[in-house]
């Protein structure tokens, strides 16, 4: 990638319509436009999923986030509401193939005590460097990649190959907290900075290498035959996301008061722990691996 | 009231389909049931809004612990989900005048960071003794007031005169924490022993003055012309509930990062800071007085 690629950014919150602090953001920006300005690319916003933001719902009829496969945007049959706002939205910033913006920042919040997470669709060098430099703007930041082959990704997010998702927590749906809302506003401006920086050819100070948790495998709950919940967060793991897991250690505890133990070989990282969102998608927690990666500058 | 009149007790979970505390403790008792029958009284468990649990929402079409005054059980032009629901509870457990029990236990949880809160529907001795037992069973119980006149009142527990809501948190909707799970837990065999010990005429030791905290009033976020949010609950007061609130100290924060102090003349303290579910009934928070009161022991 050369320098001066990036001309457009995206700024996406209300991908889910119960997470309001992206929602906030995007409405404070459509008042202050001139706050996520830059000389050197076009900012747009989006609120992603407004019918959900007004029922005060994650979606109305299913996750938006989860809508943007190729073959999912291709089938016209796929026709309720988040299916035709996920085509809509395709054609105002994809298609993947070529996609009318260079780079995407996808606004989320969760229940679990992530504090403030980049999270990166892969580890390309160019996305690697922004999430080390917003490591240097706030301590809370970690970085976690959730990979899915680009071309086959569900996320909004893979619309185009740039950019990342912040998601902030803990923080309750319906809720805003005003800690992670001013949070998030800095995080997106750092990172509106560095862009700007990219394209003028600014090396901007970053660490020559980070910490990176990378995505191994998710854990649900035990379940009855009928799929109900037979267990919780045991509370040693409550709240402990990013924070070693190691074999024999509680994990989950069921409602009789049964503690059940990790039983994997090596010290995993769990993130997403007790996501209230994730509770239907049968993940009561991401494991993670922990990984120093070395970031190579800008060629 | 005389020695040995709790006939029947009823605990109910889930009045609100996505407080899961609840609802998990009732399937628990259903399995156990066991667990908390006493030989002094007949216990009976409600999942009371099992259309929203299995929806994962607070309420299909209104809020159903909204739907008990006198008024509303008697309209049957009112037939929506919630309050045809709420004709049926009130038939088995009510009517107001002559109900069939003695005392309800309803569950609930709050994003609000209000630990162990037992409310009470006025400040009946019987109820204020049960309270002031409570209070000697985890120091994290404090008792809140919110007082309706009984015939008119709209909640659940308005269907007889004694018992408790338990509400705990801080939680996210739709999740479970195994920690307040067992705190509530505790506190609802605390309450059944407490009403066996009455009906058996035995004195258990309780304090001879406790804390109460009576609401005043609430406090909404400031609206914009359209009713949309214009601040959220100031850094320094978020989790803060129970603490006091004193006048010039900063109670919001609007998203330009302007400070709005609490405007009144005395102390107060606030709790349900940042509810989820209050945002959409206009309640940022409730402010409450705290005063000492006597407890009268059984006559």
């Amino acid at each position: 990638m050369n320098a001066n690629q990036i001309k457009r950014v995206a700024i996406v919150g209300g991908t889910h319509g119960n997470e309001f602090i992206g929602v906030y953001l995007i409405k404070k920006f459509a008042r202050f436009p001139n706050s996520i300005e830059r000389d050197t690319f076009e900012t747009m916003t989006l609120l992603a999923n407004p019918k959900a933001f007004a029922a005060r719902r994650r979606y109305i009829d299913r996750d938006l986030n989860r809508c943007f496969s190729r073959q999912d945007l291709a089938n016209l049959q796929l026709a309720n509401y988040e299916d035709i706002q996920a085509k809509a939205i395709a054609q105002l910033l994809g298609p993947k193939e070529n996609p009318q913006v260079d780079a995407i920042i996808d606004l989320h919040s969760t229940t679990a005590n992530m504090g403030l997470t980049v999270i990166l669709p892969d580890e390309h060098p160019f996305n690697l460097r922004l999430a080390a430099y917003l490591t240097t703007i706030d301590p809370l930041v970690k970085v976690y990649c959730w990979s899915q082959p680009r071309q086959d990704s569900s996320y909004l997010r893979s619309l185009c190959q740039f950019g990342c998702v912040i998601e902030v927590g803990p923080i309750a749906q319906g809720t805003v907290s005003a800690t992670l809302f001013q949070q998030t506003e800095r995080l997106i401006h750092a990172t509106l900075d560095y862009l700007d920086a990219f394209n003028r050819g600014q090396a901007l100070s970053i660490p020559s290498e980070i910490a990176i948790y990378r995505g191994l495998k998710t854990i649900d709950y035990p379940r009855d035959s009928s799929g109900e919940l037979q267990a919780m967060i045991h509370p040693q793991l409550q709240l402990k996301d990013y924070q070693p897991l190691n074999p024999g250690e509680p994990m989950l505890l069921t409602f009789d008061g049964e503690t059940i133990v990790y039983q994997g070989r090596s010290t995993v990282f769990p993130v997403f722990i007790n996501e209230a969102a994730y509770y239907e998608k049968g993940i009561a927690m991401c494991l993670t691996e922990k990984h120093q990666v070395k970031i190579i500058r800008n060629s």
